[in-house]
């Protein structure tokens, strides 16, 4: 058993922070932040001393239609630019691609072209090879890269193991252990952590963790798998994220010792801009209905059609969804 | 350091489940609750599968004006046996009294006169004497007792060390770990969980932990002391309790896998009886001000202050807290 590194005082010199407020919480609106919102977000960010912040999407313009959604979908170089100028700071800018779901040898500029430092590669467990393909081009282009396998709570231990075993010789310099279902208790993340880090360690890589809070456990099981080793660290402000929302920045700011992290700014912004979000009817964060779909380790989609629908019979929808197990 | 007890699979024939809904929750209205809303709580219990539940407190009437509260502060035998009858269930009913805030001596008849089954007997440190004193009346008077040491987290390791030898050789049934500030991170709810479970478990007492979800790790804490061996384990509906509440029943439920629990009349309780609460403007769970409070482990009635005042300038009240630290 991998022993829990540093302690609750203590300051871990690895962690790295990566804010995914838009990109996972463009998933509750269809990517439409106004550019204020983003700037700020990039300006506070920089202040409370994270060191990572994920603009969207680079989705494929051929399978999504650009007027049905935010540019954040596709994080264009000249949409960041409007944003981030040169980004001349310490913070480093990503962006996602799905495997299957983009055209990454036409959308990305060699890296010494663009601001994006890193790409961080989402795949599901099948599509490792597909995941690796890519993983090795933006590397080549001079990108950092992750890889972040989803919904392994429904994988088997052999599956990951293989995934683990084909990632390793690769070129990805971080992978991410996914609560994609929100299924983990802290055991569970934990001891799957640990089969990361044994695995990434031994050839000098890192592992992240991106949590999701339908049992209230995101920032729970963030705090428990960083304990072990875990380094890169997803959290969004006020948890923000598709149906039952993710690690709360604040939570995970307000926990990290490292005084280059601090909530002041954060504050501010959810004041003038998150608080907004919520009171236009932008619905996020744990609820009864995720709760159940996280303990049964599937897929939230009923559970965002329940919500849309402002359902509130809890007991219908549990019976249902055990019926249609 | 003692090993995790059972697994995630399997069944903690031990545990046993307190609903504190009417008691901590009572903290949010004043113990305003319908008879009709105590009464379906505990018929809903009753087919939950919970093993206790809490009415609420024998507060002294000499120290409390009975107008200014529900009936709840005080527990009459009558006011009990209207809801309860002779309590023809195998459900047990507790109430709760603080050291130095109750008449214990008067307003306790001997148990086999009372449905009363279980007195929960809640102080501070310094007050383990008189907790004490209390205990061994109520034991004589046939009472099965529990000691909740409150604000633990405010204590040194010493003072938690001479409490428990105090407490051990009393007859106390079970000893409760109680993180009143929502201040424990996992690591340190189950490291002094192992404390109080190795005192106890020499002497043959149990263990129970009562959480509070400043830093939305009630649940979390919850799961985290029980996997120790912690085996009396409290929530509450919707976590309803005082500031950011308690651990939540439901999500205590969907967790343990003895088939005795379900969630089905839990839901249906919730939606007919825990939602309209909410719309009438009762407020509790989870937020910024309360975060701030467990952070920082202090006591949060500068919280409530904030949320009574229906403030959002979180950024001016932390600021604030941490100037007059």
């Amino acid at each position: 058993m991998t022993a829990r590194k540093g302690n609750l005082m203590g300051v871990r010199e690895d962690i790295k922070v990566l804010d995914a407020t838009i990109r996972d919480g463009g998933l509750c609106n269809n990517f439409q932040f106004t550019d204020e919102f983003v700037t700020e977000l990039y300006k506070s960010n920089i202040k409370s001393g994270v060191d990572y912040m994920e603009f969207g999407y680079k989705a494929s313009k051929g399978l999504f239609r650009e007027s049905d959604f935010g540019k954040w979908k596709f994080c264009s170089e000249e949409d960041l630019r409007a944003i981030v100028g040169d980004n001349i700071s310490d913070m480093k800018i990503a962006v996602m691609a799905d495997v299957g779901r983009c055209d990454y040898k036409s959308d990305f500029l060699p890296q010494n072209e663009s601001v994006i430092d890193m790409v961080r590669v989402a795949c599901y467990i099948h599509q490792i090879p597909a995941a690796i393909e890519m993983i090795e081009y933006l590397h080549s282009l001079g990108y950092e890269t992750t890889c972040n396998i989803m919904a392994v709570s429904q994988a088997g231990s052999d599956q990951v193991e293989q995934a683990l075993n084909m990632l390793t010789p690769s070129s990805v310099d971080v992978i991410y252990l996914v609560d994609s279902y929100g299924a983990f208790y802290p055991e569970n993340a934990s001891d799957l952590a640990k089969v990361y880090l044994n695995a990434a360690e031994k050839v000098g890589k890192k592992v992240g963790f991106h949590a999701h809070n339908n049992q209230n456990l995101a920032f729970a099981n963030t705090i428990e798998t960083l304990s072990y080793g875990v380094s890169y660290l997803d959290a969004t402000a006020q948890g923000m994220g598709r149906g039952a929302g993710n690690c709360a920045m604040e939570l995970l700011l307000g926990f990290l010792k490292n005084p280059r992290y601090n909530l002041y700014s954060l504050l501010t912004f959810i004041e003038k801009y998150m608080l907004p979000l919520k009171e236009q009817g932008i619905v996020w964060g744990y609820d009864l209905q995720y709760m159940f779909t996280g303990q049964l380790n599937r897929h939230p989609r009923e559970a965002m059609d329940f919500t849309a629908a402002q359902r509130s019979d809890y007991c219908e929808f549990y019976k249902a969804l055990l019926d249609n197990f």
